[in-house]
């Protein structure tokens, strides 16, 4: 089953030289990254030089990929094959024993375009286009990926770079196409634990008849994305079609943007930022827009909250953001409105997707001890929206979102934009918590939200769903010593001591004036 | 064999919670990344929420490593068994069914530091002494390897950053003291293809008295590093009391200074800068300087080759680095002399580690059609050395440099050296070779030195040693239609043919004016 070609089509864009193995899934999961092993010992290996490099181009009928090759000298794998992580697996979409095609990678000529931008040239829209492209074709392993993020975030881009990333961000990816003259959406920039007013506006602005077909994202460096957290209340992983058919039937939804490919390269970029823990501003915009353009949104209010520990830190900042954010959106015809929030502190109690999913629960149910701050604040920026899209007068947008939420009809869309999306869940409870509470009788003074976010997480959240942190305090609450402030729930006793450890050893995560 | 233990050791620095597996090696290279995989399905590492993690903390008896952390449903694995990639194993010390005590990794503060940096924040002294702590330690994933690399290239090290860097190199690694007073070494920034004359100026200053013990790094982004062409010579991977007999019993060596452990961050950042193939200033000033302040050298002797093509492209670049090396090196009491050198053509004949050895040993052997530039090159850089020891009186260097060629006491010194290490060897030579020819008759008039660099590593050296480029001809050589340029060598047919393709596609490679 092992074949040789000697090619020489360097003008289609294929490598020169080439074998052909059999595929073997190696049941080896390895977290979204593409590996291959081969045999060390394999003698077509070793003629063709592919035992020396750290990286690999394989071809399968359906798809290509650059995989990162380890070697094994295990008899496991024979020497006509090739082993393949399961992330590797699925983008090849093969089958045990199925024709493979090995090549060495093309050299990267984008990656000089990043190296000058390391060192202070400005990025052209040809050059943003190539790196973009080769991107999404996973050509970049994950040091070239941080080299470009770090360049980006340290050399900012200029509004010509900002609208040309936006731009080849998007015309790599799907775009979608809709009836409806008008489409609504909202975005916040983050930073703010608890800050999950999406559904709820969602839910709002659905219910008064306009469309608003929401694309969300997963955590890039917080405890839950607004698609965590959502999918603790129905599916999120929806097709493009069943996108559709939501929308059309109850004018909105909640869906998670990666499974509809808009902007592939924004989920690329995401995966390693949140490692790196570093928000690019010129990321974040083309990474917002660029998700907005793809989903052909028309209006889009966007929600920047102001904090010390927020990731927008002062109204200067703010400011200068939604400058960035308003005139890209509209070099592509989106128009935009910015509401600077107060940032100083969790809005809502839960911190974590399960626990945030309660709060959204609460809010639209109207129940008694709903969380109010994420109530006003949903009723604010779905007011934005009904102003902007015609459904209410000017000034009267806000009074119309609380009409909505207190006469249960925003409720009820909710239920049926759940239902349609494949059935409303009941967002799970953790079983290990643990209660943190006041040292010392005295009056909260502030929240660090950055602390707040690492002890939900270091809790397990996002990943485990129920993980988090619930707030038991607000900004001038008087409390007694010991009194409870927070508890943290896990899912495993392992993650919970692991949070309660940093918990106990970080005393400035909530802030308070003894009396 | 399957234990837990729930810690609260957070002031030792210690995690916090933490179980116990059986060590097993998987036969699987992973190119010096630790690679740990655990089952999926093992009920412990569930618990203890370990699958929701993308890295682990390791520690085995002998020494303690971050890895990245993959899983399989596998049932070649145990569940209470961990299995470890090649190098985890190496760096653990560990045997089959061995303890090893997994836990989740601390955060990593020092992070926030690179962070800083990416915004325009100085690196203080502690905040690198931290960074360098953590990345020596293995606690540093690629991503964030190259997000500090990319920080330090974009955001220029001031003077007191360069000195608080290399010093913070120098200390988490060995340092070696000498008896001799004076301690001479050599350096070149590097980006001149086939500048190899480290091993003939050492030969020659150990012959005239002086003591040179030469450490040196293997290829960064070149396609041979001084220590990879010296291999082809003699062992270079020599340990600390092995390279002190030979400086002891000849006055010189060349060793490979990884072997070593002086300033080991050194070789972590080179693994990733070779990826990036980048070369921050900052980088390279630490890098050059904390390995000769490790070695304990006193005068240092830096060949900066200035070419269009070449890594330095000014003179005025040159005069910028000379500078920072100088101000950097003094402040650690290293003497410090820069000479500027013509970097315009790859000095010798060959590129690639075995063809540079053939030049090195025709050099010292004198015979009749040695490479002249080689020569001159390393009298020029040997004649300092010679000066600045008191060897030979100010001026007078050079004649004596040249002088211990021509005698054969040079030749006899390295035969001495080389015989030290371990033995004399033959370089190899390659198999497949392809001899790319003038397509016009014309005058040589440049060289794209990176380019002739790039073909020498598709060929796939340093990897393949007797791979590389060969040169036939120098600058204002007069050539015929069909002469010879240069001949590829490689040691598989896929890389020649890699290799040739490129070329073909590039004929800028050698640039001249038709006639």
């Amino acid at each position: 089953m092992v074949s040789e070609r000697a090619g020489n089509d360097a003008k289609s864009g294929q490598p020169a030289s080439s074998v052909h193995l059999q595929a073997r899934c190696m049941d080896l999961d390895t977290r979204g990254k593409p590996v291959a092993i081969l045999r060390s010992d394999s003698p077509l290996c070793r003629a063709e030089g592919f035992s020396a490099h750290a990286r690999i181009h394989l071809r399968s009928q359906h798809d290509e990929i650059i995989a990162e090759l380890f070697q094994t000298g295990s008899e496991l794998l024979g020497t006509d094959q090739i082993g393949l992580s399961i992330p590797a697996w699925r983008k090849l979409q093969v089958c045990d024993g199925d024709d493979l095609h090995i090549a060495h990678p093309r050299p990267l000529r984008s990656l000089a375009h990043v190296r000058g931008k390391v060192y202070g040239q400005p990025l052209k829209p040809d050059a943003l286009e190539a790196i973009m492209s080769d991107i999404v074709r996973g050509r970049y392993d994950e040091i070239e990926l941080a080299m470009f993020l770090t360049a980006i975030a340290s050399r900012a881009l200029d509004d010509d770079e900002l609208v040309a990333l936006t731009g080849s961000m998007v015309d790599v990816g799907d775009r979608l196409e809709w009836t409806q003259p008008m489409l609504m959406d909202k975005h916040c920039v983050g930073g703010l634990p608890g800050n999950r007013t999406t559904p709820i506006v969602v839910a709002i602005v659905a219910a008064n008849g306009l469309a608003i077909p929401k694309t969300s994202s997963r955590a890039i460096t917080s405890p839950a994305g607004t698609a965590d957290t959502m999918e603790m209340l129905a599916p999120v992983n929806l097709g493009l079609s069943t996108m559709r058919r939501v929308v059309e039937a109850e004018g909105g939804c909640v869906v998670w943007g990666g499974s509809v490919r808009l902007s592939p390269v924004d989920d690329i970029l995401i995966r390693v930022a949140r490692v790196m823990d570093l928000d690019a501003e010129a990321q974040m915009v083309a990474s917002v827009l660029s998700k907005k353009i793809a989903a052909g949104s028309t209006h889009l209010v966007l929600d920047v909250p102001i904090g010390k520990t927020a990731k927008v830190r002062s109204r200067a900042d703010g400011h200068a953001l939604a400058r960035r954010m308003e005139s890209t959106a509209d070099a592509f015809g989106l128009v935009t409105r910015i509401v600077l929030t107060d940032g100083s502190q969790p809005v809502g109690r839960g911190i974590g997707p399960a626990l945030e999913a309660r709060d959204i629960l609460a809010v639209l149910q109207g129940v008694d001890d709903q969380p109010l701050d994420l109530r006003e604040r949903a009723a604010d920026l779905a007011g934005e929206l009904l102003e902007m899209g015609g459904a209410a007068p000017p000034g009267q947008g806000r009074a119309l979102a609380t009409q909505t939420l207190v006469s249960g009809a925003a409720w009820r869309k909710f239920q049926a934009i759940c239902r349609a999306q494949g059935g409303l869940r009941t967002p799970p409870s953790a079983p290990a918590r643990e209660v943190m509470t006041a040292a010392d009788r005295g009056t909260v003074q502030g929240f660090d939200n950055r602390l707040l976010g690492r002890v939900a997480k270091l809790a397990g959240a996002p990943a485990a769903p129920a993980a988090g942190v619930e707030l038991h305090v607000h900004l001038g609450d008087r409390v007694e010593q010991g009194a409870a402030l927070y508890t943290i729930h896990a899912e495993t006793r392992g993650e919970l001591e692991y949070a309660r450890e940093f918990a106990g050893r970080n005393g400035e995560i909530i802030q308070w004036e003894a009396r």
